[in-house]
């Protein structure tokens, strides 16, 4: 089958590799419809993280073909959306909603690579959840949405608490970000800032439920967040970058007492100042989504045609022109790019 | 009247002072029962924080001598408890129970100093809360502590969620990490793990409710909640120190999905790494403690003797000997010193 390898940073490549197959019996084997590329695989695309012929792509959708003999809950045939850190989603911790960090958690993108034909996927009961049915086409990218930027952008909302009668603000307007204003508009927010200089994305923002935009940044950008909030402060803020400067932006732009709701992957280097964090009161929280425990009410909502994450691609290719998607993301001429199968 | 002042690190005077006078219509002017030291008090006689001939301390219960115009809850008599922030208490942050962030704050420490005879406390109405009666003077070393010790335990357990169910790490010895414990029992916690290598500071952890103590430290601390706790960390940890080691230890020690409390005053130059507590994926929640949204119920326990954080104060000298006190404190020879009036 054919798959998508990252040779070195900024060399995309198609590779012809073995298909999958079933190795422990609750494995499952799926056949890709749609997958798609990651702000988070431009890390290793600029050199930012370490990469060496590694299989990319830890978003997808699809249709199992194949079950071990302990898979409970899907069939072959099944429509399936899948998160993207494997979960058994039944000890404690998976219990308490952190699927992302199940004791038996394992990164789809490190391991696995969804950007291909077909994937095993460990774990699938745990990991994998079945449509209604099988979905009309142009429901395919807001299913696929789920898999990662919907259900991160979901748990950051969360994480900040957004929910009627919040003034929430969003750093960042990349995929996650805009999907994080969706998530606050869906959660009951009264009044949503997002922060964007990019005339696309606000408009985007606007469409998913935005009732403001903020374009200033740093500490012209919090200035601008307490002018609209009577000095204090937004209650809830997503934080959507992963950043010094996006982190410190959220931190000052929340009221105390607040909440940072944080899902922009944390870098190595990047510390937050303690003093600061223990004087601002704020409640922070976040990392890898818990993308499982949403995707069964976000399946519903996009089954439901009540959201449509699936705006969110603004470009799709076909699977064998990735390279082109992760310039044209490398470039920011496309928020995301579907690679369809 | 006579204050005590700190000239330069680790020299502590008594000095007379200009009694305080009724400045602002909200304020209010009481004569001091007994006041503290506090563990924060060591740091600028460490030399850590700069001191120059600074009047001291932030404790207080006492008795209402005299009331601005527009001071309604409070009449001249009333024994009272306040917090070590001022707060007008009817703010949108003091509604929202963050009254040590109020729009009003300001540190009596900085700026009032309660290690005196008299003090004058603006946004009385706000700041204090009189108790039922004229307490039994058995009483009043618990509720001098209620005034920031037990308080920001309080606070720490509540950030930390501590409650039925739950597994409490407390992390720091001091009487603040020993009311985090009483905190965390009187919330309904489940199992309680003190941190401590001192004796008589271990049993009166186990006296306020501690179930288990561990005595290792760092990394080694961590496994040993770990083993405490099937190898997942603790729900809920209190974090009572304010270095970069205890807060790591705290973060560390607690399962993903799970609540730091961090109350350690934390310092400059201590700093957290985002990428670390991003996938730690912990809740961390902490601060100055809004002492005076626990004040009430904390009274009301005290009063009805169903709690004795009193027993935290192990040394009891006079005003005029708090220089004898600093040092008791600063050489672990005390946990925490009262000083009477």
């Amino acid at each position: 089958m054919r798959g998508i390898v990252m040779a070195a940073p900024g060399d995309v490549r198609v590779e012809e590799r073995e298909d999958p197959k079933i190795i422990k019996p609750t494995d499952a084997i799926i056949r890709l419809t749609a997958t798609c590329i990651c702000g988070s695989d431009l890390w290793p695309y600029r050199g930012v993280e370490p990469v060496n012929h590694t299989p990319m792509g830890h978003e997808y959708v699809g249709v199992v073909e194949e079950i071990g003999d302990e898979v409970k809950t899907l069939k072959v045939g099944d429509f399936v959306v899948g998160s993207f850190v494997i979960s058994d989603n039944t000890c404690e911790i998976c219990q308490a909603g952190y699927q992302s960090r199940c004791v038996h958690a394992e990164f789809v993108s490190q391991t696995i690579g969804t950007q291909a034909e077909r994937a095993r996927i460990p774990f699938a009961d745990g990991t994998l959840v079945a449509t209604p049915g099988h979905p009309a086409p142009d429901l395919i990218p807001s299913l696929l949405a789920a898999s990662d930027v919907l259900g991160t952008g979901w748990f950051a909302a969360v994480a900040a608490e957004a929910g009627p009668g919040k003034t929430v603000a969003v750093v960042g307007d990349g995929a996650v970000g805009l999907m994080g204003v969706l998530a606050a508009r869906q959660l009951g927010a009264e009044r949503i800032i997002a922060m964007s200089r990019h005339a696309d994305r606000q408009a985007l923002a606007r469409e998913y439920g935005a009732t403001d935009i903020v374009e200033a940044r740093g500490d012209e950008g919090v200035a601008r967040i307490k002018q609209l909030t009577n000095g204090l402060g937004a209650h809830s803020v997503i934080e959507a970058v992963g950043t010094h400067e996006s982190m410190m932006q959220a931190i000052r732009a929340t009221r105390p007492g607040g909440h940072v709701g944080f899902v922009g992957v944390a870098h190595e280097g990047v510390s937050l100042p303690a003093d600061e964090l223990f004087f601002s009161e704020v409640h922070l929280h976040g990392g890898p989504a818990p993308v499982r425990r949403f995707l069964p009410h976000l399946i519903q909502l996009i089954w439901d045609r009540k959201i449509n994450p699936g705006k969110v691609f603004d470009l799709t290719l076909p699977l064998a022109e990735a390279s082109e998607g992760y310039k044209a993301m490398h470039e920011r001429r496309a928020i995301k790019v579907l690679l369809s199968l």
